[in-house]
């Protein structure tokens, strides 16, 4: 149960601390200060402590953080203590770039159903071993499947149908890569991923700078 | 000449306006409340109103914002008024699928060169009608082709090298899905694109909500 309003900007963070605090304890390191951490964060300690401060009381003064420990409690908040089983429409270039990134099983998230709407696409087996299905079987084989979270890399034009459809199922969660804003009941999240907004960032930068 | 430090989450939201009133535009709508551009935005009016007041003084009061007039001054503010030359090196599905992307073009981002490191692919033509050159080339082909800013969506072992490459040319923006935290000098700037950061953020939601 939360009782705050957590900002979403701090859930983007924490999701990075998690990512950094893994790469150190790859190279076996057992504790970060927390001016290193936030060092390679990019942001400054008081962030990191008030970003986690929303949760409890991590870390020792002096010290910093024990890094096995405090990977394990941030996934714990994101809820990213369990398998997520994730749902992909579209199995183009991009969609077969998703299901084979390395970084989705490592996270805990699991591909159990992709679905296109080309028939020259379906009943084909992907290198993961999953089956391409027609997207008119999205809310039956996504039951069956028992997916959580559901991503769309389809073209603009088809990506409000397949929305429709997860929610029918329902998948209450939406990862979208299709350049067009997905309209959902109340309950449901969408995130959008726009590759060209994180561009614009680098614009503005060489701009400005 | 920029005198205040603006944050970031600022340029990223600014960036999100700008793609909610091209929408408007293309349904020929000539002025948006504040109200509804809000909304379209998932922000609150002070928001916006607080993000553009870095920049001056925008909109009519009662009425809202005239959309052609604001997405003019927001491409400005982003440096979105120029055509930027990007490269891109890693041509596997998710580099395919960006090239093939619509929105980079749309947003006034062109892809110049395109690089790979794998000898069967050196030489291929795309569709876009770029032909494939060797990541060895890329500070020469680079720097003939004028590229600003550089696109890394090669394997992560071999990210650092791209990246070192990018930054001889010197290239000094870079867009980095790979899935490793890239090491530059001062003055360059990276953007990470990890799409499982999106993926915490949903799944936080399903389980707190």
């Amino acid at each position: 149960m939360k009782f705050l309003k957590i900002p979403a900007a701090t859930i983007t963070r924490l999701s990075i601390y998690s990512r950094v605090l893994e790469d150190m304890e790859k190279q076996a390191v057992p504790v970060i200060s927390s001016k290193l951490l936030a060092e390679l964060c990019g942001v400054n300690p008081a962030q990191i402590r008030k970003d986690l401060a929303y949760f409890g009381q991590f870390g020792v003064r002096g010290v910093g953080y024990y890094v096995k420990e405090l990977i394990f409690d941030i996934r714990k908040i994101l809820g990213l203590n369990k398998e997520w089983r994730v749902a992909i429409v579209g199995m183009g270039n991009l969609g077969c770039a998703l299901i084979a990134h390395g970084n989705f099983a490592k996270q805990g998230y699991r591909f159990v159903a992709a679905f296109d709407a080309d028939p020259m696409k379906i009943g084909r087996k992907l290198a993961t071993g999953l089956v391409i299905q027609p997207v008119t079987e999205i809310v039956a084989v996504c039951r069956q499947a028992e997916a959580d979270l559901g991503v769309i890399c389809t073209p603009a034009e088809a990506a409000q149908d397949v929305a429709n459809r997860f929610a029918q199922v329902p998948i209450k969660g939406i990862l979208n890569f299709a350049p067009i804003q997905i309209q959902l009941p109340d309950g449901f999240k969408v995130e959008n991923v726009d590759f060209t907004v994180k561009l614009d960032n680098l614009a503005y930068h060489l701009t400005a700078g």
